[in-house]
């Protein structure tokens, strides 16, 4: 797919995340993309993955949910500020909250796919509702409440970076 | 420490979770014991587990607070019955639904502890309230509702595991 994903716009320093940063070699490493009003995830599970043998684990699915989440706040933000995500200031959000209903089993043989919708976007605040489908079925469905990343947690981090350089 | 963690006590078959399992080499295999009426589970995050660069990934937090928090239901459930956890039938908990609070930015450079509690126990459900701290500080809160996995299920997944073999 040559269209690059949300996580693709993130800054370098702001990369390193174990579940979207394209930097954490590691990491799940996801993209999130929009399809019409909805983001959109496909992630094709690791063998480890497991929670009992061929179902995906609940923290995996968590950890999906929790990044295509943040990365659709940030996505749905520069949109509401009616610019590109490649122009300066960065957006970034982090997860205030979670919460993850776990609907059945989730079958580990094969790709899912994570669909984010905004639910509601106020102030340096954003609410997106994601369903988790495998093999068509919707088996979880998450709630995540992303908040901005304030400038002077921004601003730290670019000087603990510094320090460590 | 020479004491049985709660995962050691999970059968074979039930210990390929990526957050728990004993069985799982690229697994987190988080350790789980009562302290007092409490439980308690110590884990040191590995360098890939960031978020932002000197903080830990809200997915692994998810993660730790799912894992230990069935733990617990387990072994909650087997000390309301009166037996000891490596009696049978083996009691083996599934996330139903998990909610985390992030609190403040958790530094990844020490052991984090994750601290849970037995708020509700009723018939196969069992409601875990965790706090998850790094320093002594608390950084993020969860709620876990577990519900004990139908012997249906697991009479299936041996069913299947005797297939593959």
């Amino acid at each position: 797919m040559a269209e690059k994903a949300f996580q693709d716009y993130y800054p370098d320093l702001l990369s390193h995340c174990y579940g979207c940063g394209r930097l954490n070699e590691q990491g799940l490493q996801i993209k999130s993309y929009w399809d019409g009003d909805e983001s959109v995830c496909i992630f094709q599970p690791r063998p480890e993955h497991t929670a009992v043998p061929g179902y995906v684990y609940g923290g995996l699915i968590a950890s999906l949910i929790d990044c295509h989440s943040t990365g659709t706040a940030a996505a749905a933000a520069y949109l509401a500020e009616g610019r590109a995500m490649d122009t300066e200031p960065a957006l970034r959000f982090l997860t205030a909250s979670l919460h993850v209903d776990y609907l059945r089993p989730t079958p580990i043989d094969g790709p899912l796919e994570v669909r984010g919708r905004v639910q509601d976007i106020k102030g340096r605040k954003v609410v997106v509702m994601t369903t988790l489908l495998a093999k068509g079925e919707v088996c979880a469905r998450g709630e995540v409440l992303a908040v901005q990343a304030p400038q002077s947690f921004l601003d730290q981090l670019a000087e603990e970076a510094e320090t460590i350089r």
